[in-house]
């Protein structure tokens, strides 16, 4: 049975390659936002048409993202939300507030300075760690029971 | 009918008051996180014992408080979610997330500088204002269809 | 136990009236939108600031109005919807279906002519009449199992 | 993972064979009611015998064709809603607030001419559009992140 | 806490006097079905016209009567499903199904001829007896902690 | 998309051998209680030992055959539920019960003389015929669009 | 609004009693299952006939307790688990269980040498403390916000 | 349609191999926990770092661990649950309570000196037996309808 893990969060860095790269082999099925900058921002009015409030612009490019990520996070066992040192990233913190309210697995990726601001979230997760590595090692021992040597 | 309006996010300021106070004569019942910050922070090992670990401090006040704060948010008709000018807030773009996939009727209350780090957050309101003193007459709208002179 | 009615759709006759007049003495709680077409239609802006485009002028009522509406229909037992004589009504049978993935009670007020176009409101429905005197006749037999002489 | 897209809406023009084409290559099931305006009229009577009254001939065939489209979005992940420029549509109207109430990611295809009577509908779409080649531009940035050139 | 009790089924004898009655002094609220036969019957023609066909004369107060009794159910905690000596019944062992498939508790009274053919239902429910007194000493029992002497 | 469709109710005839049948070339997948008569009263004490009360013979075997029956109907898109000539046929009831509070399509296949009977059962179905030809074609339209000649 | 406390588990010590005492004052209203041992080992047959066998003695028992048990966890915003130090106590563990697949706030009350024993069930608490009294101050705090001096 | 199984409690013994051997040739996918003692308990420290304190060793662990058997439960068709001679065995009860208010069909192996002690966790089941073979017998039988010889 394939494990679907949706990775939620920061965009601008490889942690994603480096979680994907570290289950080769392993029965998992990964989805996650679209994670082209510019394109997430744009998508909006790319297709749909330009706006001159940038509060529309914004609204009608998140809305279409949800298409995408709201449909990710439900058809996930596992949500992983990726807290980056930069920036408010409030859409990784309402991912994960949308994943647990759907009973879904959460684990937190995150950075020690953050962990006071992290409390509510890391309380909803079932796993809190600050390397990506280590996200990996989990998805091995739950689909394999084989811990790291 | 009485109306459940829960207000989360931000506890600095008295944005709570304001609309409280504007909604005088409505039928609406008020809830909230516990909001005085420091019985938040130290609820758990207050109760439960102390932590060396600031992470586990924390990890106990923070489920400790979310007996409470679930609770709000799955009782409440409408979410009030109040992001500050301070802080991460990942607690309430948490909130807003959980209150948004239980399929609650969210109002944000933001600044305008904030408007593109929230356009998630955004996307999934059903209303967007920068003062409280809306919120309130959001609330008498939806109540009594009356709008402000 | 309060039998909770929602009233859902045509905001220019005296239908609404006319049901809950006849259903004086029995316990049960009416609910229905904003029926003041012109706050209804500009709620959003009077709140929360004018807007150039007509579509966002819209979309802010309409979402503002949505808090009152899904509320009214996610409350109810019963969903009365009324299509009458004019416009598009596509408020009405949004509702209708709204109420229908929900399992809600649905009594559809109608006209003769109507009648093939709302086939398929109809099929969702418990009930079909072109008069509000019998939604009220319904209620009491509900509540009551007293049936009209 | 294949996007499932359920085609609600108008069946007298090539909408649905527009956007179809346009994803070809994508990952995309997609499904839609029986299109046949006569079969779809008739399909009650047809396989369960006639019925002298027009509303109950109606029912039955509203009812059978119900098990098709309730099916279809339920197991949508999006659900398209074209609303043409004849007819009253109700049936349109209907799914998408069936759709919207179970949480689907709705986009709309309507014309300028109908902006302000479809506000609610609207109001509960991801996306709203007049053309449907965006659509197709949507599902193709929704599965690859792509956008038009 | 009112315990809500809906009293299904068999409606030619005073079972449901009978349990009511040895209730005197519980904090119970029943709820059942309208259990005047001739009205059951003709309340969807008495309030929406005649029908010429009996299955729509049937069709019409069947749907009418489903307003009740789905709600009856919906909103009870437990589901007492009465089978009497003649006739089909298959609405009693319909609301059993119903409120099987709803999780709620389920008391049949039932007699020793019928217990082959109720197996299933039987199988369903939390508690089987052939007395309506021995569902109000569970009722008893349920609310109080007292057992029959 | 392979349409589920469980085949519930009368086991002494081969109306489920009708259906499937007719229904060859079709992307439909049946399912149907265990509908060997003397296995399916005797399976619980076959595989978990003897019972002397006949009461519990039953119960036991029917609380084994509803490990198949229950997940029958979940899973399915489309419940049938047959009532033959004779017997109590309650689980058949029972069945339709608990398919309309999960939302499923119903189709009954009755006979004229049960008509007032079930017309509760009919009433929550969104088909009813008393020929199990006619669910082949029924199946054949929801999936194909297509009307027998 | 009154805080729903389900008070689970050990019988055999007047934990519920310190807990409801210390909580004078405070909003809450608490149930629980049947604590009079004798009375829930033998209500089933009490009320329903002796039986035979010892496992549908029990049986019997249980699923009539059952009535209760489920309906004070379903309706419960907090379910406190009490574990004392005999017995297997299956039942506790089992509303601890049945709880936290409602996603109910549970709070374990147990003793420092079941550590090991209850990690699951700890995993799946928002509190666990070994003192009565300490649940009595977290439902202070989550009601009032006041901690202990 | 594959029916899937998962096999939770007990780690000791081979009953799950047991099973598995006897369910040669069956369309069923077994899912269990992880089922080296050591690995489970401490997964959690292994990957995620060192604790001191033994109630969050274990806690890090239970949580990990709760990914795995949370999936596994709510994916299940059906879930076997194991209770050996010896330990506290809560997590098998906790394992079983979560099943039940899933709606899941539960098996129970169990010892007849448990009997009382499980009685509220045998009235949630659908099945119990002392042998791990009958409950291929009854897997066997709830796929093909065939009884043991």
């Amino acid at each position: 049975m394939t494990l679907s893990v949706y990775l939620s969060g920061e965009i601008h860095t490889d942690w994603r390659e480096q979680i994907i790269d570290a289950c080769q082999g392993l029965d998992v099925a990964f989805d996650s936002p679209v994670t082209d900058h510019a394109a997430s921002d744009d998508c909006g009015v790319a297709i749909m048409g330009a706006e001159e409030n940038k509060f529309w612009h914004d609204h009608k490019g998140a809305k279409l993202n949800a298409i995408r990520t709201r449909r990710g996070i439900e058809m996930a066992d596992v949500v992983v939300v990726r807290f980056g040192e930069k920036y408010k990233q409030w859409n990784a913190a309402f991912d994960a507030g949308y994943a647990s309210a759907l009973g879904k697995s959460i684990i937190v990726v995150s950075q020690a300075e953050h962990q006071h601001a992290l409390k509510e979230v890391h309380a909803a997760a079932l796993a809190v760690t600050d390397e990506p590595k280590a996200v990996a090692e989990m998805l091995r021992y739950v689909l394999t029971g084989g811990l790291p040597n």
